[in-house]
């Protein structure tokens, strides 16, 4: 296999663009990532999107894109893996550029999942859950969230402060990023009093559902040293499957597709979670992120929420573990395909000293992680410049 | 990179299964696939499927087959190219193994795309198209099928009955395949009479969308030698796209994707078009196949058509380039997304000598293509055993 690493990027404003389509904001991430590593096209395009189908009428996305954006007759294939989509297309274009078939591969998550309203909307969303066991008897990606939520308060004995310092921290670090969603400030002590939405996950607590694009380009180490920017190298990649379901999970506070995607990638690197610098979770949910935690070896089982306590102080930039570097899905926003290729910018950007107000000082080694459904599935990268 | 090689295969009947759900078809093909193979597990799936969201409400099919075929914890990432996803998931596997780093991927094929009615069928099934430009406006796959087969017949002055060998051949060869969807003859004359379907793509032009699945097993080839089957070896793999839309191409009879993709394919394989013992084209409509001899070398511009006089008899299994040789999409049926894993285990049936009735003597090398939408996006492959 060839080390492989990023050589550009590009990300879009996440929010709600009711005036742009898939194909525009796949093109805009494509067009932003070619120009900051300086090329002029690619050889292959592999496009992560959740729900194209359902939102927006729309499959092959891919080809679209590479259409649209003027990649005129490359290769383009589709990725789903439901909320992990970015994570899988950036292991499915590793995994081409490693193979030594594919020199470089533009990966593009895209999505847009505010263009439809009420029951409509829930059943666009839900297609990532069991469509025969969950979907149809109403179960929400946000109730199976609560669940699990539910479920480890009453094993730890936690009320809902517990967890606000997830939010808090999301939300001061979405300040200083232009790009992201919300911007606005969780004070103390105001998470507990949201309003709830699928109890005990409240309007503080759940990540909102966005659009956005966001684009990365792989290519071989040797290939990168002519390039504008700094490579950073994927040291690690790794995906893994869980029992689709919770309620057919033996135990449904472990996150065993976290787990062993974390496993995979870290041991390729050969990094312990000691090592990592920062963390871009998936944080649809606190409890995802508290159970990301500790699958991942962050935390020991049941004190992932612990990282969190003092306004999430050792999340912070300035923190023993930062998370959610640029606002994280919580405040930057969940473009839900497009997600896990913006926490690849965000690593990129965080690695090469670009971050801006966002920056992690001295970052050299970050993680990231894409979960689908209610972990149903899981891709984790380490991405490093040491 | 490795050399890799399909070790197993498996595929289910291809049909209207009303009483057969996503994940069951799934499942049966993993599960004859392995026992083809000899194995109890691989180390990642990746799943074709073009419209799990839209006709079954589920998408992350990849992640759901793999819980319920009991591949647990195994890698899985789900793969769309509308209906060429197939194709697409064979090429992703095959990276993945040629990378090094997962050594035996499970690549499968699952559609479900009977499951609908009239104008919801029809909204579910053009996904594939462009959807703020071709569907929105009633356009629907076999009408800009037959827009291309117009276009061809005026320019080369052609009647509908130059077209009939093709279809004539398909029914021949699903005679003996009882996984086939039609195992009825059509007779010389008969298909010029036809109900018209969307003028000119008739009845007995066009193939039936259908419900199935089907999975092969590729390996690394020096982990092949201990298997139950002889290895098939994949010599060339290429993948392309065009203009996404046929009204904005400067040549809408030139299938680029096709061309590009087999390009490719042989390049990297070293082979010529007359090396060729079979050829599993992507016959959706008469015409993709009159397109996709002439853009793979097969043919010359304008003279596709002519491979298929005298009923197909230079395309039959005993003929110069035996085509559709279990049925192809127009009789064995067309699974949308399935189709081009179908194509790989009727192949790898072939080359291995075990296709019965349907056997191509001699067959050493076969070329497998899978098209998206109309001709946006192709993948070819060359299988060999030389």
């Amino acid at each position: 296999m060839r080390d492989v690493v990023i050589c550009g990027v590009g990300m879009t404003p996440v929010g709600e663009h009711w005036d742009s389509s898939l194909r525009e904001i796949g093109a805009d991430a494509v067009q932003l990532a070619l120009k900051d590593a300086g090329l002029d096209t690619v050889d292959a395009l592999y496009v992560g999107n959740a729900f194209g189908a359902t939102f927006s009428s729309q499959s092959n996305v891919s080809a679209l894109i590479a259409d649209y954006a003027g990649l005129g007759g490359v290769e383009a294939i589709g990725i789903d893996a439901a909320d992990a989509s970015g994570g899988a297309a950036l292991r499915t274009g590793y995994l081409a550029v490693a193979s030594g078939l594919v020199d470089t591969v533009m990966v593009v998550g895209a999505e847009k999942s505010t263009d439809a309203i009420g029951s409509a909307r829930v059943a666009a969303r839900s297609v990532g859950l069991d469509a025969d066991y969950e979907a149809v008897h109403g179960a929400t990606l946000t109730a199976l969230a609560g669940l699990l939520m539910r479920r480890y308060m009453y094993e730890n004995g936690l009320e809902l402060p517990a967890f606000e310092g997830f939010s808090i921290n999301a939300h001061r670090n979405a300040k200083p990023n232009a790009l992201a969603m919300f911007r606005n400030q969780i004070k103390e002590g105001a998470f507990a009093r949201a309003s709830m939405v699928s109890d005990p996950v409240n309007l503080f607590d759940g990540a909102p559902d966005a659009d956005g694009a966001a684009a990365v380009i792989l290519t071989a180490s040797e290939r990168a040293r002519r390039m504008n920017q700094p490579a950073v190298r994927i040291a690690g990649s790794g995906a893994a499957t869980d029992t689709f379901s919770i309620q057919e999970r033996r135990d449904p506070l472990r996150f065993r597709a976290v787990e062993l995607s974390a496993q995979r990638a870290f041991g390729q690197a050969g990094i312990l979670p000691g090592e990592v610098d920062l963390l871009e979770a998936h944080d649809a949910f606190t409890i995802f992120s508290v159970l990301s935690l500790e699958a991942s070896g962050f935390a020991s089982r049941g004190e992932g929420w612990k990282l969190a306590q003092n306004a999430g102080e050792a999340l912070s930039l300035k923190g023993s573990l930062p998370i959610s570097t640029f606002g994280g899905l919580k405040a930057r926003g969940n473009p839900v395909g497009a997600t896990g290729v913006y926490q690849a910018v965000e690593a990129v950007l965080q690695l090469r000293g670009q971050a801006g107000g966002n920056q992690v000082a001295n970052a050299r080694t970050a993680v990231i992680q894409s979960v689908g459904g209610a972990a149903a599935t899981a891709f984790t990268h380490v991405l490093t410049t040491r």
